[in-house]
């Protein structure tokens, strides 16, 4: 096992000795885990008043019994003598989940000794509390949690703290949060004006303003772009269905509880909104009779989903209800999935690098034991011994994940990096065995004879609405020159600049950028406006404009401006403009 | 009163008197007026078997009234005359109708007599039968109506007639409708792989192949680049919305019924599918403050709307439950208005001119006296006097029409005739004082005080699906160069060519065309089978691609090709090949 969750499990425990300590025979403890970034536990105060104040003695407490080296013992019980132990230390969701191991047939419970303080756990620990480094965790929050999250039983408090190998990870954490904080995409969105939502219109869904629709249609006009090169053609799907399209493909079954159901006042026909875009794709590959010289048939697509997801889930664009996809399927024989999916890889890997975030991460994404997947067990073999076999092949950084495959075929899934450390889950490439032949698609093969295709799912971006929370955090709103919605803005120090200006517009008007994204007229305005230079330059700043054309008089008589990147400054020829501003990115 | 509407409501007494002289006391006459292209009356027939093969009978009949030259007399009687007439006649809807009329407080009616045939009437009619021009009608359908429209009376047969002034007029209809059959969007769209439905999905919900997609996308983004040069931004607003949005705007209570009705099963909030924009588009105005500087405020979208319209009247792509539009709104001062309209009236006939339907009639749509329009009267005339005044200054082939106004203002709907002379409802551009201040829109004037601004609502191409149903019949499938789905096909004489094509391959790669829409990529392929030539170009003319270059060896050894557009063929050097394919449109 890895020594981090150890160690936040053994700071879980340490907590609850601080709190038996601090309020005797106060205390009743639920569960306490580790977590990603450190560890919780959820406890029961009885007729106690706890708050944020009281978290400083807590930690204090917690480092004294780190300071006292005491030995972490394990030790065995049978349920009869832990149920003894529990009732009299009137433990009661203790003596609640003893009674439950009972029912799963355990005979012997685990349980482990800080000091005086008993926890019924099946570890593992550290061997010694003075094996906590020093500085590495803190208490930082206070919430609710119902016990066993169900809302008709007791309302547990919930004290989490975060911990991490080292005082200096955990002081780099705190920075990446604070970082985290000030870059939130929210903020930039409303300072920047990318998107806004009404309540009017609902939770969770969007609407671009028109610099935010810069943003959304570079980025998958890009992701489109390297698609073609590569066969992919672009078709177009309405958003809703009847459920009967559903019902063939399986999602009913498996999502039909999450959907948006459309009901039609004119006829008795059920629609739903279209969570994903599978199946309609599939019906343009049903539209004609197919031959093997047609395949790879590759479908693509830029196309809103919509998913009813939980109010209290929802969050700025990191998870909205209406989620745009850049959507792709591949309809193909077995002997072509090894060279697709290779091209599919390449794609993800230019895209992710021109955006600044080139270290990504694979999650082969497996099937588990549970029910709720389509098909024959060996054909899921088939499938997963295909993505890891890729993942070898095309030298992936992956690891491996049972129970994350989609309910149709196992996933390569794609994480990526952002500036300050935090990884996303972004592109997606799975392989699918079982939808092709669910609606009956065909080809027909060399011999004349009938063969179902194989499919492919991909997305590039992933969700665009998502993506893009990621993006404007990684890169706090200063977007790449190609994206950024305003990429120059002319300012004139004073009124005599402002025909010069109109001079340079016409320049900037015939200007055409070619980086990373082809034939992109350049998007720049004018501030022609009688403030000062350096209020309009601050104005320029504020919005994170990535190039600043100054111009003034001597500049109109040298033919030049002054080109503002940033806070850096050159001067530009004017005859140079064009292609200084072709050779940016 | 027009000529050619009495002279077809003249045929239908005409067709009522041959069927009563054909079959005397056995028909009962319902009602019969004329036409947009001639006439009908519904009849019902006392035990009597009527079908197709009785037409030419009762046509003959007809021509014969019409060869007796017989006057038609206008008469008068009281209401119980009248009753008395019907009754004896035992023509029992006219009595119906008599007693109807007498209940509006009518004292006497009007009838018509041709010979011994009298019918309840209001006219006019021609004065004889003998002015009706020779071999100017023909009988061409029988079919099925309720009496009253009311499906728990009286099921009807309806005789109809096609009718024009002279037989050469009747012919060309006739020629019309025969190439409207061959040219029928939906087998055009079957044959060159444009668009599909499924029954999976459901009716009205098209899905559109690559093909079909970027004759969509280059007409979409070509409305939107005329747009975008006069300050047009884009932006994007989700499918869906709370109704409390719709209860805002007053489409809820004008078309609340005809909306798709969205259930969350996670939330209480009742939501619906938009079957309009403004209302999103107003919330993007809403999110941040504006003032006098920042108007007129220029939105435009490519966006899906969804209408739940009746199953019996989907056909195609011309009446769509998903129609994609390219819609537009402005917000500006009144000030502002008379400048605005002028650009989009510009914009709307350079679009149409492109496209090869120039001669636009415009139709000035008024509100009547009925309920149901927003506002006061007042604004009403107000916006209909400057919707009348741009018409004159923009010079506009103008006609007005009462009751077709929108509920919130009155508009110019521009009417484009196609390649076989039908006219379609296209573009339309409205003027709407109301809808900006039920939403509380604002913006500061120069003396720091809140306006409500004046909005414009507009639509270039209207629906994208509507708009091609009419734009692949008028081209009958023989798409412009710059929107075919395929412009320019390779094809080898023989396998020695196939070097010299991919050469050739490389050029057209890096051939952009530039009219009527900047920066496109050409958009061709490579016909490189076995087959012999003749067999390739007919591959190529049935998807009637406008551009095919035949290449042999020879042509190789030259550096030439041969362009064949259509029949016309023509020797181009290679050095020149981009060059020419820029100068096609």
């Amino acid at each position: 096992m890895e020594q981090l969750p150890v160690l936040r499990h053994t700071l879980a425990h340490i907590l609850a000795s601080a709190l038996t300590t601090t309020y005797p025979g106060k205390v009743k403890f639920g569960t306490g885990p580790d977590t990603d970034n450190g560890f919780y536990y959820d406890v029961f105060f009885d007729g106690l008043d706890f708050s944020e104040k009281h978290l400083p003695a807590i930690e204090k407490q917690m480092n004294k019994v780190i300071d006292q080296d005491l030995e972490i013992k394990h030790l065995e019980m049978t349920i009869d003598e832990a149920l003894k132990w529990a009732k009299k230390e009137d433990q009661t969701f203790k003596v609640e989940l003893i009674n439950d191991l009972a029912k799963e047939g355990e005979k012997v419970v685990q349980l482990y000794q800080i000091g005086d303080f008993t926890d019924l756990c099946c570890g593992p620990h550290l061997k010694r509390t003075g094996e906590v480094p020093l500085g590495c965790f803190k208490l930082n929050k206070i919430g609710g949690a119902y016990w066993r999250a169900d809302e008709s039983r007791e309302q547990m408090t919930r004290i989490s703290g975060i911990a991490f190998a080292t005082a200096e990870d955990l002081q780099a954490y705190e920075t990446m949060i604070e970082e985290a904080e000030k870059r939130d995409h929210r903020k930039l969105g409303k300072d920047l004006d990318l998107f806004t939502f009404s309540p009017l219109v609902g939770a969770g869904l969007p609407m671009f303003t028109p610099r935010g629709t810069v943003l959304r249609d570079k980025l998958t006009d890009y992701s489109l772009s390297l698609r073609a090169r590569h066969g992919f053609e672009k078709i177009w799907t309405p958003h809703i269905t009847k459920t009967d399209l559903f019902k063939v493909s399986g999602h009913w079954d498996k999502f039909g509880d999450e959907l948006f159901l459309v009901k039609s006042q004119e006829t008795s026909d059920e629609f739903a909104m279209k969570p994903m875009n599978c199946p309609h794709q599939i019906q343009i590959y049903a539209s004609r009779p197919r031959t093997y010289k047609d395949l790879p048939i590759r479908y693509m697509e830029t196309t809103t989903d919509y998913r009813d997801e939980k109010k209290g889930e929802l969050g700025g664009l990191s998870r909205v209800r209406a989620l745009t996809q850049d959507d792709s399927h591949v309809f193909l024989r077995e002997s072509q999935i090894k060279a697709e999916v290779g091209v599919l890889v390449k794609i993800v890997h230019e895209l992710y690098n021109e955006l600044g975030m080139s270290s990504l991460r694979a999650r082969l994404s497996y099937r588990d034991d549970s029910g709720g997947y389509l098909g024959e067990p060996a054909l899921w073999e088939k499938a997963q011994s295909y993505i890891k076999e890729l993942a070898i092949e095309n030298k992936l950084d992956y690891f491996e994940a049972e129970g994350e495959a989609a309910f149709y075929g196992p996933k390569i899934d794609f994480m990526a990096r952002d500036a300050i450390g935090r990884e996303h889950q972004v592109a997606t490439i799975q392989i699918d065995f079982f939808m092709a032949g669910r609606f009956g698609l065909e080809f027909i093969n060399e011999e004349g004879k009938k063969e179902t295709p194989v499919m492919l799912h991909h997305a590039t971006l992933g969700s665009i609405e998502r993506f893009l929370s990621v993006f404007i955090e990684h890169t706090n709103g200063h977007f790449p020159f190609w994206l950024a919605p305003e990429q120059v803005r002319v300012i004139t120090v004073n009124e005599q600049a402002n025909d010069y200006a109109k001079q340079i517009a016409e320049i900037l008007q015939d200007t055409t950028l070619e980086k990373p994204l082809r034939h992109n007229d350049l998007r720049f305005t004018l501030d022609l406006a009688k403030d000062n230079l350096s209020k309009k330059i601050k104005r320029g700043a504020e919005m994170k404009i990535p190039v600043m054309l100054i111009a003034g008089a001597r500049d109109a008589e040298a033919k030049q401006v002054v080109a503002r990147l940033g806070t850096e400054e050159q001067t530009i020829k004017l005859s140079q403009l064009a292609e200084f501003l072709r050779a940016l990115k």
